[in-house]
């Protein structure tokens, strides 16, 4: 038998079944009528934005990345919530203004931006985080050609990477950003030009557990953001600090120790330097908000043993769940949480494969786990699907098409 | 410098460009009027079924596994060129109807059949290849409540894996077909229920470029048909052989020696046993038939230098070519067969990292190749991108949305 995933904080049954948002597994099958169906909790959300605010300096406004899940009823309930959104195409900035967001508090960022996107961001007052020294160029162009000022922050590719992270997005060559030696020129260039620079954008690594390289990282962040601006002479209006606050997948994994990273926040807040003392700072977050809210339904359609081994067969898998699959970013595949939601609870007492419908062998949701007997027709719970989940997945695959998505 | 891998046979330039289909990559973008694009070659997909048709016996029949690449045009194309198709679900059972092709000439393998599906295929006249005895019971049941009688084959779970495939789907434990021994007794079972029973699906695996391999697990697939047809006391109507031939991604790789392969088949079928004497044989093959045919061009919109590494930013990404990225199905990863289509055939002069526009590390699609040097503007293309391309790909992340595609 191999471990699952650990199922996060606070799931608990009710008549035998997994409840979410206050509701029956079954229930919200019914009312979404078909399976998979993924299911966000808009209580779990607004109870990690609430751990947040509590745990974070009050000065550090937190910004949402769209990214993580772009389901409207989930930027909507965000925006009384969260103070910014970062999204990473026009597609992305679409969603938001449907979704009655102010483009105010929208900031862009993303290697590949076609002309067409920096116009559109430009036109509707949302904050470029420019990339490369040839994108500020092509979206000065394109803001004298509309004839509007536009909002641009410069994104920097760190000279360090956040340790223990899952994605290294800083320390060496990459796609992402100016490398830090020649931000201060880019700066000057675009403050001469007549752009409203907004100051700088900090990614360096996301899905970290351990809270003090989050702080070490966030330290390294704050100093290089000082020193770019005084070689820039240019105080920057805001700083975005990037993100990185992983959640636990895998077994073995503990939840980030949230207050000591915000402790240390407060810390290094507290000691600015004179560069940065009229900054707003800020965090971009997409996993950590959703992530652990969203649950993943599918059906048993069959149940069959092969050479002594038990599997169950569900209408969903990868092409939904890519992720829980093994299949995206992980190079040894581990187990997700995943538990049987019509028998939640109960003792495990048989080891079974979880699988999807689709014909390839990648397609595996729990390889060898430990579950109570399921038979056709109960309902398999995947957690931590809030994020990367639906939007992240080949939903077309197979012909299969994509999930029922619903607020609970 | 890392090495791409090998670009299909038969490519050339005209005018300093890749020419697909007679055209130039800019006229099918011009056409198309977007980037990014998928082209499939219909000359290439016919001359290599052409190819196939002149090295197997003519006693075997061509199926199109409609997994590999769906667009409707590729149907339409294959209706006239192959015997059958198989497909996986209900969604691409529509496809193919959709393209005009008769119900008749298709089979439905895949381990997760909804109730819903298994009606709208025996409504159909659609053979199911049973992937379990609860399959087998539902699909009974449903066909009595219809009125009608199915067409069903078994898929046997074979006791051997094809060697050297890139997916092993036989050998051991699987949630694919009935394992061989139970096999009789299911055939002896759906005869007895007055089914069409119409025989056998038994796939090894897939992606394989040693002849000796595929030939061997042939050998080893006719065995066993014969032998179960022995202990059914049912000689098989037909027998699907399953595909599992290859073509080559990654430097080094060769291509399959189809002589070889069609060769060795021959010997086979000349010696038949009495039990599948009056036996009609398949192979089914998807990314043998179109894998090839397919280019995929992308824009570049950002050319950039970090660190001394050359970044060549394109409008395409993972999104769209998540095999290509090294996110799907592989543990290293290598890169497929990429080229700069606007300057195709000249000599490479520099090293560059093409990378997605997506705002992750993972979007890669060729790590330290040697190219012409490229410049905003210049098409991108990469090959073998014709099977387990744009339906293979979470084409909704970050908001981008499919690519284009269309037959040359």
């Amino acid at each position: 038998m191999k471990p699952l995933g650990p199922i996060p904080a606070g799931f608990v049954a009710a008549d035998g079944e997994l409840i979410i948002g206050g509701r029956k597994a079954s229930d919200l099958v019914a009312e979404a009528g078909r399976t998979p169906l993924f299911v966000y909790s808009a209580d779990r959300i607004a109870a990690r934005v609430a751990d947040l605010r509590k745990a974070l300096p009050d000065a550090v406004a937190l910004n949402y990345a769209v990214k993580a899940n772009p389901f409207g009823p989930v930027l909507q309930a965000m925006a009384g919530l969260v103070d910014g959104f970062d999204i990473a195409s026009a597609g992305e900035l679409a969603m938001v203004t449907e979704a009655g967001i102010d483009p105010a508090r929208i900031s862009f960022a993303g290697p590949g931006k076609r002309d067409a996107e920096l116009e559109a961001a430009i036109a509707a007052g949302v904050t470029l985080n420019l990339e490369s020294e040839g994108e500020a160029t092509r979206a000065l162009e394109v803001a004298a050609r509309i004839g509007l000022t536009p909002q641009l922050a410069v994104r920097v590719n760190p000279d360090f990477d956040l340790k223990g992270s899952g994605m290294k997005m800083g320390g060496g060559a990459k796609p992402f950003g100016v490398d830090a030696e020649r931000v201060p020129a880019l700066v000057r260039k675009l403050i001469a030009a007549g752009a409203d620079w907004r100051g700088f954008h900090i990614f360096a690594g996301s899905q970290a557990l351990d809270a003090a390289a989050i702080a070490e990282t966030q330290a390294q962040t704050i100093a290089l953001a000082a020193r770019l601006a005084a070689e820039a002479g240019a105080s920057p209006p805001k700083v975005n600090l990037g993100g990185g606050f992983g959640i636990p997948y895998f077994p073995g994994d503990a939840p980030l120790d949230l207050g000591a990273v915000g402790q240390a926040l407060a810390r290094q807040l507290a000691r600015l330097p004179g560069e940065l003392a009229g900054t707003r700072f800020c965090l971009e977050l997409g996993r950590y908000l959703v992530g652990e809210s969203g649950v993943y339904l599918t059906r048993v359609v069959d149940r069959k043993v092969s050479h002594g081994e038990v599997y169950l067969i569900t209408d969903g898998g990868l092409h939904h769940q890519l992720a829980a699959s093994g299949n995206f970013g992980t190079v040894v595949r581990r187990n997700y949480p995943v538990a049987i939601a019509t028998r939640f609870g109960q003792p495990a007492t048989e080891e079974a494969n979880v699988v999807g419908c689709l014909c390839t062998p990648l397609d595996r949701l729990a390889d060898k786990g430990g579950f109570p007997r399921a038979d056709v027709g109960d309902l398999v719970a995947v957690f931590c699907a809030g994020a990367y989940g639906a939007s992240a997945s080949p939903a077309m695959f197979l012909g299969q098409g994509p999930a029922a998505e619903m607020m609970a």
